[in-house]
């Protein structure tokens, strides 16, 4: 690494670009990043041009010796990589809204992870991964690969379990996002608070919070639990929970977990949006065009601050952090996707967990969790079984395969609406499905 | 046992009393009873006499020296029993009434094994078994417990880890239910099949299937999953399974599954039930009504044909099968719930789970399973966290924790909805939930 | 099978063949064989034709239709056989000898089981066994490989992880004479008498003992640590354990035990042997050579009384009993070698444990141990640690990993002495061990 | 702790405790004690005079404000301690010098931690520990306990396992004496080592080991296994590993292992010593004596570097820097001896290990190490069932178990030499071994 580290972002004409940009930037004394490749395909071009030259003027304008370069090879750019991050949307967001809308028809939550949306965004995006990981085996195979693409634990399954590649971190702003809303309930700095994380992408628990290094869990559940708390917080949809539940759960929930454990108000929720054609992809869509009319002002060498209204918030900074954090050998503890490996017991130990580890030079290592408390062992083994089906269906174009993964998962549990939602949604997404369109050769 | 086999039933006022007695007939060369005491309660007190009557009736009409005691004393009866049968039901059949309806007033499946019916059975069952648990330690220590009150899993699970039993055995009838559906679909004798049954009570999967030894398991998953066959088999609700789930499944599901798997057209189903006046329990108890009036006959003494459709078909034949097993170190193989012991590696070994077992005089020995298949392991988890956190919160009474119970279980999915149905079920069974009721001393 | 069953029999020459016929005789209403191959080497031609010579006069003499091949053609054998035993000597009992001498010239037992001896008699005989196992797989898929060739543990262990034979089991004569002799102990009949064998070959314990179902363990600890007990146990080398250790240890041991609790006392034994040139191999070749004399006898049609001296008692009668069982799917229980899928909780999933199993046509399926008791988890773990190295080496031909297998043997104990020993044993038996010659190619 | 910190040292008067002072002031910057309790009991009083002054010398040179207490009231002292210390040594140097010299007499290693000597220590130690423990619950239960008493990983799995107290850590020196011999043979500094730690006190192995964070593991290995290399590494005992050994083995060994992979050369050398009076226990009981008579020097106000001689060395510096990592929750990365909590797959969860932990104020978290490498699972597993046998005799006092302790420990692998030795060892120590010499009461 003499040369100084090269960087590849797949997926580089994201909206969440100038946040990585900003991130080398702020971080470039630890990481001294000298390339940065930002690949896109074909029909990206046009934002790849547009942020990329945005990333361009934030470079010049901190004054470092970043080279940053634009392309739609991405053979070319993983050359010699030393990590490779992986942010694209097959489909791009129009995909997503297909993702989420479809379900919905049938009064069935989209997710676009862990639901019927998260197992075609998988079916369209593991292919692709697989395909990407055959490259870094031949022209970087020392490169790291983290992957922020959702669904993150799906796609860190798949390559483990399907590749030859095992330097794969999935990362989420979920756990961070959980610690910054646990530092603004304690009113305290999010730099005193550490999450003891353990479960699945999406389907995290806190299983003990610590300010300074000591337990405040119990006040923290009990803060949680008291409605007439005004800090009584509010997850993503604005749904509280209900005092007993968070008391007897006694764990921190992430804000996926709305969808399995008020699967009918979430239904009812996005019913309405979905009505109002305002489900989750679209505002995102509307949101997106505003920031790309922001960034081709030729003026901007900033990030802007609209971005941080885009959601996905802090994804970027944890993915600098981690990437600081393999490059320096840091040894701090963040929460990860990554291959189990023992840490939580009802797990198969070579699935992919998202779980605290501690971050070296040699990547994550799991802090041992034991296992999980009892009443969260059967959703996350749940998922966990989704998520394997889902991810061979993914590799094997397998149509019953699909039909499975979607009957046993808890947002659909149903094996005819399984069949009619995959039916519709194969059709819809078919451009992105080959796998599951073989022409049989005569 | 020179005296003679002892054998205790509790609840044995129940309408299935004459099947268990046709068996200890039909078996007495191999099971030679002497005593048969039939217990039960106050308010099940003219049931027992008139059921007892007619097990009077059958046994004189065997010739054998069976002698049937009919007691309210449950004390009295334990003393140095051999086996102890448990199939008794707390509130009788207007408690499975409210246990089926109130749930559905909010759109929820009641389920009475693992659904809000099950949940607030075992509320009401569990401390009852656990009292009966400590006279047998006091009276009969040595005596086998066979529990075939629902829900079975729950139960042999708070027994397991609740009390100092350890020769509990829970019987339910589901798993040679399935071995006699398979037969008929394969037009083979019953005798000739064997099932690997792994799983839990209600929740048991079919892992291969056997005609004299020779796995038929792909030629049973064909036939299932084709529906052109006109042997296509309707389970319990008449509705059949999609193709493709079956196949891509790849093991034979139990009746309960629908609720499971099929959630959506289960609910639909049993509104219309609901709104008929027409939920099993309304059924059941119309039919039991019917089987008194006949078993009051003086003249019968044999088990009216009848009982047959009073479902729970093979109950009693199963028990008696078990106790002969138990009692002769037969060392045949059956299904029961009994503590895993490493059996299923995803599932805690000191849990009970259901299993194809060897039966010996030291009890039932689980046949290692590995684990699970991938698809449902998660089920299978979701509902032992259930039952784990049932049991628990009918142990302690602890209201937060019967919230929890129902927030996690697949069926309800909701905090919100788990709330409302708790408060209006625990009110509903107030006379049998003392737990849940205790007033604070000054 | 509507042909009649094919058995063949890989090492057919063997001494032990009589009992083999005489088995096949007396079970042939359940177990009716219609073709039986007696298979060897050409160097093993002369033996194969005495015994087998004698085998077809005890077959003539029973009147059965069996029809008895002998032949070298090992291939011509295979072709459609449904079950494959396997009896062979690579390098015939020089090399035993070779294997107990060399050893003991460092003061170390040989032990042709788990000791140095045991390593190269594996290192010899898994190459052999995998190449039949590749013949197998070609011309007789479904047959099933019932393995008597000792180290039966690594035998088993090499064929589950390094060929695709899964229908394998490994068979010793060590439970059922530990049955017997528990028989003789208590004065009751065999037949009435069941051990809950778990562990590895030649490293099994009996961790419960029932008379007719019930636990006599209490009785029989009792009776084998009480030295004035006149059917005080003498084990195998004429050595009693102190009363003790038995009671503490609360578990049966297994005869060859005596190396790994004994060990001193063991060494001083066979240092004695060694010098008289009475090794057991020394032994054996005597009583084998007798043996064959008597063969020879053209009037001899039935199997001579002298083979029971042999050592290996029951041997052939529980091949025959196991074969029967799977042929018939029996359900009996059994102490086999097969894979632990879980049986024993310290032992991976995936290899091969000796462990009481229910015998079925579908293989055995081993009953659930939990864990070993802790007192002997380590010496099983620390064997099978010496299994999985030593099988590695014997497909890989790696000298160092040899060398590794015997430094973590408890019977050896020393890098220095284990490379000793290897040196020398590789040179003495070098012409079986191509593996580790390998010219390198220029 | 707004009073600052209160350490109490059980064990005060031994001759390490200057090193420990060294490093409280070293590191008074990051913890601040207040106050340093000294205790020891009635036997020990003179040396904690000596060295308790010393310790004041030392603390008043320094000038920081720590008060330095003297005292053989054990409970007065642990009143509100916020850590515990234990280093003492019940019966001194003459009980280690029993322990090491009457197993020598039996040609039997005597090994102060893992062998008989170790049982011995461990009888004579728990029950005093446990003492310990019962105080600690009562008069600072928030106090963590820091235990580097041997044997202490029997000590750790005894507390663990016995007493009400979950804050103990066992602390040994072997694994950063490790890291520093590899830094000498890599020649970089200490600070830029890590290796990742496996297995059981003294018996724990290096599975990785990284320069800055890169693994270097190869080059160790090839270093290691490198006998012309002129740093080729000898051991505690000078002797050095068979090339083939380290190479295929694969992982750093600890010193302690020379007494399990080389058992017949340590015994000759060490029954040369035990000839000449010069065991370890006697060598460092001159040492000792040198020691404190420098000690009574009341000039002397540092740590002699003589101290440096006497073994043990870094053994107070890593329990500072624990203690340390603990108060600031520092979150680095140590090998301590605590719950193991699925770190190791074949060692039970509620064991105890030492491994590679995160060390913040909630205590040590293990890092997951998914499952010990084949080789070194069945030695490591061996020690544990030493370990908890021996554990379970100290507590009950049970003959037999102490006897079972011995015979399945690799060091004496006979049942009869295992009797022999206990015999004359607890009449040895009977003075330290209440709990084998109870009176029965009329």
């Amino acid at each position: 690494m003499t040369k100084g580290i090269k960087i590849v972002t797949i997926g580089g004409g994201s909206s969440y670009t100038p946040e990585l940009i900003e991130g080398f930037i702020k971080r470039y004394d630890e990481l001294p990043v000298r390339e940065l490749w930002l690949v896109d395909v074909e029909e990206g071009k046009e934002k790849l041009e547009i942020v990329g030259n945005l990333a361009k003027r934030m470079v010049k304008k901190s004054g470092l010796p970043i080279n940053v370069h634009l392309t739609l090879d991405r053979r070319e750019a993983l050359k010699d990589a030393d990590f490779v991050t992986t942010q694209f949307r097959v489909g791009l967001l129009d995909a997503r809204a297909k993702d989420e809308r479809i379900p919905l028809k049938y009064g069935v939550l989209g997710q676009e992870t862990n639901g019927p949306g998260g197992l075609f965004k998988g079916l369209r995006t593991i292919p692709v991964i697989l395909d990407i990981c055959r490259d870094i085996e031949e022209l970087c195979p020392e490169a790291w690969l983290i992957n922020f693409t959702n669904p993150a634990g799906m796609v860190t399954e798949a390559v483990l379990r399907y590749s030859n590649i095992k330097k794969i971190v999935g990362l989420c702003n979920v756990p961070i996002g959980m610690e910054m809303g646990i530092a603004k309930l304690l009113d305290v700095d999010h730099s005193r608070i550490r999450i003891d994380f353990a479960g699945l992408n999406h389907m995290v628990y806190g299983l003990d919070v610590y300010v300074d290094g000591v337990s405040v869990k119990d006040q923290v559940i009990d803060l949680l639990s008291d409605p007439t708390n005004s800090s009584f917080v509010k997850n993503v949809a604005g749904l509280g929970w209900e005092p007993e539940f968070t008391k007897a759960l006694n764990a921190l929930t992430c804000p996926y977990h709305m969808y399995y454990y008020k699967t009918r108000e979430m239904v009812e929720k996005e019913l309405i949006n979905y009505e109002k054609g305002e489900t989750r992809a679209e505002v995102v869509k509307q949101l997106e065009k505003e920031l790309f009319e922001l960034y081709k002002d030729p003026n901007l060498d900033i990030k802007p601050p609209q971005l941080e209204q885009r959601g996905g918030a802090y994804y970027s900074d944890a993915a600098v952090r981690l990437i600081t954090s393999i490059y320096t050998d840091k040894g701090d503890i963040q929460p990860v996707n990554t291959i189990n490996n023992g840490a939580i017991a009802s797990i198969p130990a070579d699935s992919a967990v998202e779980v605290s580890c501690i971050i070296t030079k040699d990547g994550p290592k799991p802090i041992s969790v034991g296992d999980l408390p009892v009443p969260v062992r059967g959703l996350v083994q749940t998922i966990k079984s989704f998520e394997r089906v889902a991810a061979e269906a993914a590799v094997t174009g397998d149509y019953d395969k699909a039909i499975l993964a979607l009957t046993i998962n808890p947002l659909v549990a149903s094996d005819k609406l399984a069949k009619q939602i995959v039916d519709e949604m194969l059709e819809a997404h078919k451009d992105y499905l080959p796998q599951f369109f073989k022409t049989v050769q005569a």
